[in-house]
C-alpha cells in the first residue's frame, strides 16, 4: 500500500508541504491504511496552527465556485491554503459532483494551494475520521488555512465539519429545504451564511427570510452575518472573507477559539469512536454465525428485536444492560 | 413511571387497541422505560400483520396534510390506521411542527385512527429504536396500516423509516435541495414520490425533473411513480393511494415483501445496536475520570486523537485494534 514511502519520508515530506507526500498521505487516510495512523500520531503534536473553515450547503448551490473564489481572495493576502472536498458515496451517479471539482482547477498550478477531493466509501472510521485526519495532514504541512467542504446541509454533514473553527453555510434562492430546516431547528446554525447567485430575483427575499429565522435565536453570542455573493464572478467574496475573519477575531478575543477547539476535538474523538463501534459491529454481525442466527430468529418473529440488540451488545461489546431496559444501564 | 399500568394490563389494552393503553405504551417507549422493553417482548410474536408506510420529505412541504388526506382515503375503505410522527429535537423553536400536527386533528374522534406525535430528545436508543417500538405497538394493536412520518429528507431520515414496507417521499416545487440530493445520489430513492401543491406553476417542471433523475437508475425492479397532489383539497390522493397499493402488490407478488421485511428488520437491529453503542460511549466518557484525562491530553496535543479513540474502544467496548490501524482489526 505504501508504494515506496517510509513513515519517515512521509513525515518529512508532509512537514515540508511537498505535494506528492500530501497526496500520498491523504490516499492512505482514504484507505484506512495503518501507515496513516502512524503518520497522524507523528504529526499531531505540531498541528493546531492552521485555521479551519468548514463549508457546507445543499448540492448545486455553488460551494466549489465559492471556495475557488475564497482561495483567490486569501492567496492575494499570501496565505497558503489546503482544500478537502468530501464526496458522499453515490449509489448511481457522481456527475454533478465531478463537474463541481473542475471549478477548482484554476488553482492547481499554485504551489501554495493544495486541493483534494476525497471519497469515503471504503473508510472504516467513517466521514468524521477521514476528514479529521486529512485536516491534520494539511495543518502539519503548514497551511495557514484549511477549507473543508461537504455536500449536504443536514445535521450529519454539519457534524462532519464540526472540527472547523468557522462554519460557512452556502445557500441559494430555491434551496427551500435548508431554509425550512433552519426554521424548524433541524439544521445547526452556522457561523456565517452566504446566499450565492445574488442576481436571482428571489435572493433578497431569501436573505430577509434567513435573517428572520436567525432573529428567533437570541441566546447566541455571535449573530451569523449573511452575505450575498456571486461566486462565479467573484462578487461579494471580499465581504464574505471579511465576515469570516470577523468571526475568527471574535473567537480569538477572550479565549473562545481555544474553548471551541477543545470542544470540537472532544466531539471528534467521540464521533470517530462511535463510527468505529458501528464498523466493528458490522464486521462482527457479518462474520459470526451465532449473531446471524439471532437475526434470523428476529426475522421469524421468535425473538424480539430489542432482546436481539441486547445479546449483540453483550457479545460484541461486552456491554451488559442488566436485565431490564436501557434506562438502567 | 407506569402510573398504575401493570405489564399484563398494558399487553391486554394494546392488543384490544384501547386508546389509553396505546398512548401509555408510546409514552413508555419515548421515555426508554424498562416496561416498554418488556411490553414489546410480549407483543412481538403477534406483530407482522400491519402494512407500514414511511412518509418523509423536507419540512414545510405538507406531509401532515397529505397524511391526513391518506387517512381519510383508507378510512373510506374501512382500514384501521395508526400514525406516528417523529419530531426531530429542535434547539430553539418547534412552532412550524406544532402547526403541522393540527392538520391531523380531523381524525382525533375516529376510534379506528390512532395518531401520535413523538419526541425523541430523551430516547437513549435514538430515533430508530423509538420508531421501531412505536410501530410494533400499533401493529400489535391490530392496525391495518401504520404510517410513520419523519421530517427531513437526508439519508438519516430515510434510515429511520427504513422499517417501512413502502417509503413515500413528499416534495413540493421549491424543495430544490431534495431534488439536488436525489440527483447527486445522496438521498435514497423512495418507492413512491408525491409532488404536493400541484397548482404551483413549477409543479410540472418538477415532475419532469424528478422523472429524469429516476431514469438514470435503470437497475431497480420497481420504477417509483410520481403523483401530483394538492393535499389540503384532497386532490390526487386517490391516485397516490392506488400507487402505494400498487407498490404493495408488487412486493407481495413473488415473495418480495417477506424479503424486504427480513432485510429491514436486520437493518433495524443493527441501527438500534449502533445507537445503543453510541449512548453507552457517551455515558462512559461522561462518567469516567480516566477517559476525561485522555480527552484533555488530546486537547493539549499531547496524545493524538486516534490513539485516544483506540484507548476508549478498549476501555469502553473491550475492542482491541491490534497495535496498528483499523484495517487490521
Amino acid at each position: 500500500m505504501t508504494r515506496g514511502w517510509t513513515l519517515d519520508a512521509l513525515v518529512e515530506g508532509v512537514r515540508s508541504g511537498e505535494r506528492r507526500a500530501l497526496a500520498r498521505a491523504i490516499t492512505l487516510v482514504e484507505n484506512s491504511d495503518p501507515l496513516a495512523y502512524e503518520l497522524i500520531r507523528e504529526l499531531y503534536p505540531s498541528t493546531g496552527s492552521a485555521y479551519a473553515i468548514g463549508v457546507t450547503g445543499p448540492p448545486g448551490v455553488g460551494k466549489s465556485s465559492l471556495i475557488s473564489a475564497l482561495v483567490r481572495q486569501v492567496r492575494a493576502e499570501d496565505a497558503s491554503v489546503g482544500v478537502i472536498s468530501v464526496d458522499p458515496s453515490s449509489p448511481f451517479t457522481k456527475g454533478a459532483l465531478l463537474g463541481d471539482r473542475i471549478r477548482l482547477a484554476d488553482h492547481f498550478l499554485d504551489p501554495e494551494v493544495f486541493i483534494r477531493s476525497m471519497g469515503t466509501r471504503g473508510h472504516l472510521g467513517g466521514l468524521a475520521e477521514a476528514t479529521l485526519q486529512a485536516a491534520l495532514v494539511l495543518d502539519a504541512a503548514g497551511k495557514d488555512l484549511v477549507l473543508l467542504e461537504t455536500v449536504g446541509a443536514g445535521q450529519s454533514e454539519v457534524e462532519i465539519i464540526s472540527i472547523a473553527d468557522t462554519v460557512l453555510l452556502v445557500l441559494m434562492p430555491g434551496s427551500g429545504d435548508s431554509i425550512q430546516a433552519l426554521k424548524a431547528g433541524i439544521m445547526e446554525i452556522p457561523d456565517v451564511i452566504a446566499v450565492n447567485k445574488r442576481d436571482h430575483p428571489a435572493a433578497k427575499t431569501m436573505v430577509n427570510e434567513v435573517r428572520s429565522i436567525l432573529a428567533l435565536d437570541t441566546e447566541r453570542d455571535w449573530q451569523p452575518p449573511i452575505v450575498l455573493t456571486e461566486a462565479v464572478r467573484g462578487e461579494g467574496i471580499e465581504e464574505l472573507w471579511s465576515e469570516i475573519s470577523a468571526h475568527r477575531s471574535h473567537l480569538e478575543s477572550g479565549g473562545l477559539l481555544a474553548e471551541r477547539r477543545a470542544k470540537n476535538l472532544a466531539g471528534e474523538v467521540f464521533a470517530v469512536a462511535s463510527a468505529r463501534a458501528k464498523a466493528h459491529l458490522e464486521g462482527a454481525v457479518g462474520d459470526d454465525p451465532e449473531l446471524q442466527r439471532l437475526l434470523e430468529a428476529v426475522q421469524r418473529r421468535e425473538l424480539d428485536p430489542l432482546t436481539a440488540v441486547r445479546e449483540i451488545m453483550e457479545k460484541v461489546f461486552k456491554v451488559h444492560e442488566d436485565g431490564v431496559g436501557p434506562n438502567t444501564r
